[in-house]
């Protein structure tokens, strides 16, 4: 990789050194930079619009299954973490302190919130009395902060923005249709909208949320063949309206808990979508997310530029008026090959090109940046083909992602297996597992690999556990992961 | 005001006490809470949907001017505000400091961002080489602190939501161009769709922005006569430049530093549309930013339901297909009359009713919550009409609030003058200044208000200062100010 003035010049290629391939493609795009706070980046315009993009898209879904937005503080006291016991052991290790503010030391330290259950819980016990006030379907877009010993931009960052949903309901059946409606929503949205196919399942105790009844979660397979957990829904039970005394009175007059939810994707999704898609050219965008969904790039010899421009302006006002998030590039001090490289490296679906022959003929020529492949089309035709190609654009890189994690994917007995698999090639191992923490560490220990989640659908389901033999109690989805 | 398990049961009149009608009408309303953290409040759906029409609205301008947005870190290196002398002297006194994080001692005291001028300088200066980067045009939504010793929500709080952008030019033609822009951007805004009419001008010295060159200011008037600064725009001169080293090699191939700009509106300005427009009956949201429009309400004995409802809902139906924000309340358990009641408090601008004669008639009620207009309407015409009445009830909010301030406004030209108007009652002067800082604090510590701006378009110009009777530099708006 050369580099000059802290620029990358050249894509490092997957094959030789994949964490490389990473920052070289997400430095070049420009999508992020180091910033100068440890851990934390800088999610510069182009990042920061694929997350804008994935706001307006989840918002719409949250709001269609009858959330609402909220904002909740940024600080969270002390005493609030030690009222639930978990969560307090899960989150201390990571928690930055507020201890001082205005040239005075804080009464009670301040913790930068790592998630708000506690503050939700909080305020939940105020608002709610009868059971006429729930269900509770509140959703916050925030900043949130976890001290990290590793980072890795925006799979792992010390700050990240995420959305966090807190709801409060009358029963644990309610409760657990909530849990499961949202985890859909999430499975929905990352194949649909990010063209990226995962796994849902349930978190193996070990790898629960701190406070949790029961973890879901959607697993996604990165070429490298790494997971990343790309959304997660708990059940809260009643762990937290007993710390935080939200009680209702119900249809019969009697005091109860109320049972409670959280939900979240974060910015990490940004990362995902890049590993899951990207190759040795650069970046490679789902249409849906892309901030631009095609570039026009005239093509001939600047006196044809008269003949040309007219036409692609026309064009290029329809495409807008329809919707498609496009662009063109008009400039004449760099070559079309050079623009070619350019819109690849970043990633943008589709590219139109147009000449003085095209247009003669009044056509354009339309090219995949996933499959590379050219369509020439009518220009009188030009929106409905270009929305076309990029619904098939989407198809082809979910196809392409799926076919790829079911080429890196194992259903397996035995740990030896396992083991030989891993050295092989990187993937996902499904297996049988006894249940015990003591297996789950055991493979852990020996291939680097963590419990994923169980998955709701197994390819097989398996009947004894790949460590000790014994009967399985899940067929488990097993990793190394980011 | 009567009080029940902390809900607010009555309103106290603005006449009695505005403070205290205030927070009534806000508890009320649900807009808010107070958190169990100093000075934080949680922004309740009611009153974060009005923030995220704010945002929407805003958004879409800034990105018609050319600004993308992005995302930067929330802590700030100590070492950071050492480097613009006037920027840690404003600052410094409000800080929240991080000094530990994970168990451990910060090497460096991490301050959590009152703004970002220091940390986007520094990137800036990474991200800057040649005239051919410039401009560059980011904005950022994000909470900041300022750790206040008197604090009301929405208006003065410790954590706030706002919006920052920063712009870096290669002249000062530019930036200073620019700072104009977006300080007309706000102007625009808040009377187009907050119905509320501003002063535009230049801020005194005094009153500045800790490292501006100069700051410019939009100000409302609320309704007990006080001042609130509703959006400002700095031009920083090459101050920040020069203190985070962004340079570029301008046009000659000369090393220059670069210009910048910063400007911001902030979660103050939920606080100032309700102290614009409310009345003792509770909120009266201008149309635009108000999260319901319409407020459907079959009216009529049960046994016309049947009647009534099937033409509620596909009117229902045609005014949300027009992109009417409306809903229905169809709920038999309470009286009409107290749903008139409860919106108007909630500050829904129209109220449709209809009942079994109006079926009959083919007719419906619409009715003003800021006039109490009452307008007999064709169903057949239904979605005009409440398109109609909605622009005319934000332009009569817009005109009342315009005639309130005209009500409350005096040009004067001497500081008896000025006490004996603001004895009487409260509002803004305009009056002569001579430039010295000295003046400016007459007037502070002997009538409590300060100097707002220096309007653009002053009613008269003063050729006397109030205090010394010297010659007057400016004309000056003075008020009081939240």
């Amino acid at each position: 990789m050369a580099k000059e003035k802290g620029f990358v010049t050249e894509i490092t290629p997957q094959s030789e050194d994949f964490s490389r391939w990473y920052i070289d493609v997400i430095k070049k795009a420009e999508l992020m930079d180091y910033s100068p706070v440890r851990g934390c980046i800088v999610f510069r315009p182009e990042g920061y619009e694929l997350w804008e993009n994935i706001q307006r898209d989840l918002d719409r879904r949250f709001k269609e299954t009858g959330h609402r937005n909220a904002y909740f503080p940024l600080f969270i006291p002390e005493s609030f973490f030690q009222k639930e016991k978990e969560h307090v052991e899960g989150f201390n290790p990571e928690l930055p302190w507020v201890t001082e503010a205005a040239g005075e030391p804080l009464e009670e330290r301040l913790a930068v919130r790592p998630t708000s259950e506690t503050m939700f819980g909080h305020m939940y016990a105020k608002w709610i009395q009868s059971y006429r006030d729930l269900p509770v379907l509140i959703n916050q877009w925030a900043n949130v902060v976890r001290w990290e010993k590793r980072t890795l931009p925006f799979l792992r960052t010390s700050e990240f923005l995420w959305q966090e949903g807190h709801t409060a309901h009358e029963t644990e059946q309610e409760a657990r249709e909530e849990t499961m409606r949202m985890l859909h929503v999430y499975r929905d949205f990352v194949q649909d909208f990010l063209a990226i196919p995962v796994i849902m399942g349930q978190k193996t105790p070990s790898e629960k949320f701190a406070g949790a009844v029961d973890t879901y979660s959607i697993e996604a397979m990165m070429k490298d063949g790494r997971a990343v957990q790309a959304g997660t829904s708990h059940y809260l039970g009643t762990n937290f309206a007993v710390a935080f005394d939200i009680k209702f009175l119900d249809r019969e007059n009697q005091l109860q808990f109320t049972h409670t939810t959280s939900w979240g994707v974060s910015t990490r999704l940004i990362g995902a979508l890049i590993m899951v898609h990207g190759d040795d050219r650069g970046l490679a965008l789902p249409p849906k997310v892309a901030p631009t969904q095609a570039i026009m790039i005239p093509i001939g010899p600047p006196k044809t530029r008269d003949v040309v421009m007219p036409r692609v302006d026309e064009l290029f006002a329809q495409l807008k008026q329809a919707g498609v998030r496009v662009r063109v590039d008009d400039r004449s001090d760099v070559s079309p090959g050079w623009k070619f490289n350019e819109y690849e490296m970043r990633g943008v679906p589709l590219r139109i090109e147009i000449g003085p022959r095209d247009c003669e003929n009044g056509q354009a020529v339309l090219v995949s940046r996933i499959s590379g492949e050219k369509r020439i089309v009518q220009q009188a035709n030009l929106v409905e083909e270009v929305e076309r190609m990029l619904e098939e654009i989407h198809n082809d890189m979910f196809e392409r992602a799926k076919q790829f994690r079911e080429d890196n994917f194992r259903s397996l007995d035995t740990l030896d297996e396992m083991k030989a698999f891993l050295e092989e090639k990187r993937g996902f191992v499904e297996a049988g597992w006894c249940g015990s923490a003591a297996c789950e560490k055991t493979v852990k220990e020996e291939t680097g690999a963590t419990s994923r989640n169980i998955p709701f659908e197994p390819t097989s389901h398996k009947s004894t556990c790949l460590v000790c033999g014994e009967k399985a109690a899940h067929t488990v989805a097993f990793a190394r992961a980011y």
